[in-house]
């Protein structure tokens, strides 16, 4: 179960999102912004596709960890939001993924063409909705403004270098960890720094959260290249081992390439493959095995998470408001799906 | 000959896109960024390929006319110019354009992954350009980031209309009109209002340039259009009537198609055709002739021309600076390239 923490605010942001949405046209923009943000069906009849939700609690509940009122943050939550599915559109373009969530992608309904302008529009939007600001807050606004460009840069970085490790085997741990730092990290780092940054806590304390939220970032994706292997598809919506079949270089798979010896060469012949057969799917499994793949993994996940707890321990920040941080972060390791 | 006032700062503009840009990281993408704007070559040799910098250059000349040191805008001239040269990179994308101003696109060398990757960071690296703010800036930085994102927004809206009426034969001038407006006219729009905001300007000032930046920028696309159809090649880098080989809807095709009769009925069968012969191509410029077409559209672009203009004629602009401007109107309504 998730903690009562994680969507304590759902309906407020769904509310805020839906205004900020509502600007947009032609309708076949709109269409496609709340089909993919799960709000509709591909008939524009209303549907409950919605995502996790993830970032932007994270950000409320920063908000509240530095001594704020969390709805205070909603307009930062919600950006961080729009940015996040910004990406993920652009993504499944990129990657030609068919079909996210048990529902086709939008690019597979409107076009690549008209799928990367909805990206587009998200991302705008979202620069709108961190742009929204009470009199006599501009200073924290441009901060804010400011720590979601950079973090959004970085992240299309981080989308770089993940789509030019897809073209090699010379791929270290180390290179491996740097891109998903910047690919999923940093919008950690920007939904709790902008939290923050919405309590008027000092630029120390927005610093303290916003490495925080990097390190559960770093976290919360190694869970993600885990389930991908190891998940169970009833609970994650892909099939067992989807990240094997799609020839994804994820941790588990880094850390055997990076080995000397039999396994990491076997796992690079299956992935030198046109197309990975079931044989091959269960060679990489046990090669994986071989080597202890999973308990690498599960190690520096852990890792990164008592990182990021401790963080957290600083007097300034509320006591109450931390200890559900922690729970949230705990979950998120604990998470099946 | 473009007149001075178009080149007055355009070494201080490229100094300053220059500074922005080399912040990106990993080197793919700095490479792509930098062959895009037109600063290298595809192997990362220097090279000059750059634009005409229209828009940074009406920002600061507007700046100018507001009666302020139009350096003061540089950052929002830099904006202006990423915005535009993240559109046409996702753009040629979503039109499959393989070849600008005699160069192959970036989609064409890199693939369209990675390009749609290059065109989002020039979008964040935008809006970082806008945030550069002096202390005591911060209500004027915050209405130009405003400002750039609304109007990033609509020139996504009108990308997104802009395609959906290349599948179809249903649109009239009207809707053509607003489909530009938004796709150019937004970021004309931008490009003045954020100059007259680096001024300093009041909001009713700011708003006068932009409204005669939104006419400059429809004079400006008709007058492009017009050279699609009836540009030579040498000039404008494309081949003759490259427009109609292309099928696109540009005014006067839109014209053509609106009138009932034979002219119309001709150019429908000419665009119905999966490839656009040779006779096809005499055929829609025949018919063109046979309405007038090229007079129709170089009456109304004169019509944008002079609502433009006479938006300037305000006291509280500068006459000096409002004349830079209207010359530079006029050279665009006369440039043959």
């Amino acid at each position: 179960m998730p903690p009562p923490a994680l969507t304590r605010h759902r309906r407020e942001l769904d509310e805020h999102l839906q205004s900020l949405v509502s600007r947009v046209q032609p309708p076949v923009l709109d269409r496609m912004i709340r089909y993919h943000m799960g709000w509709q069906d591909v008939d524009g009849a209303p549907s409950d596709n919605r995502g996790k939700a993830l970032r932007p609690s994270l950000c409320m509940l920063a908000c509240a960890a530095a001594r704020g009122d969390p709805t205070r943050a909603l307009p930062a939550a919600a950006a961080v939001e729009l940015v996040h599915n910004f990406s993920l559109l652009h993504d499944e373009i990129q990657d030609h993924d068919r079909v996210r969530h048990h529902r086709p992608t939008v690019w597979t309904i409107w076009g690549e063409a008209q799928a990367i302008n909805a990206g587009d529009a998200l991302l705008a939007l979202a620069r709108l909705a961190v742009l929204q600001v009470t009199p006599g807050d501009e200073t924290p606004a441009l901060l804010s403004a400011r720590a979601l460009d950079e973090l959004t840069l970085e992240m299309v970085e981080g989308q770089v270098m993940d789509l030019e490790f897809e073209e090699t085997f010379d791929v270290d741990v180390a290179a491996y960890l740097t891109m998903i730092e910047k690919k999923t990290g940093a919008l950690f780092d920007c939904s709790l720094r902008l939290g923050a940054l919405a309590a008027g806590a000092s630029q120390d304390v927005a610093d303290r959260l916003g490495r925080s939220g990097r390190l559960m970032g770093l976290a919360f994706q190694i869970r993600d290249d885990m389930l991908g292997i190891w998940g169970s598809q009833t609970q994650t919506g892909k099939a067992v081992a989807a990240d094997i079949r799609r020839r994804k270089k994820t941790l588990p798979i880094v850390y055997a390439l990076s080995l000397s010896g039999e396994s990491g060469r076997r796992v690079r012949d299956v992935f030198s493959a046109e197309v990975v057969s079931e044989q091959g799917v269960s060679d990489v499994l046990s090669s994986l095995d071989d080597i202890n793949a999973q308990r690498y993994c599960s190690e520096l996940a852990g890792e990164k998470k008592d990182e990021a707890r401790a963080e957290l321990r600083d007097e300034k920040l509320s006591a109450k408001g931390v200890a559900e941080l922690s729970e949230v972060v705990d979950f998120l390791l604990e998470r099946h799906y």
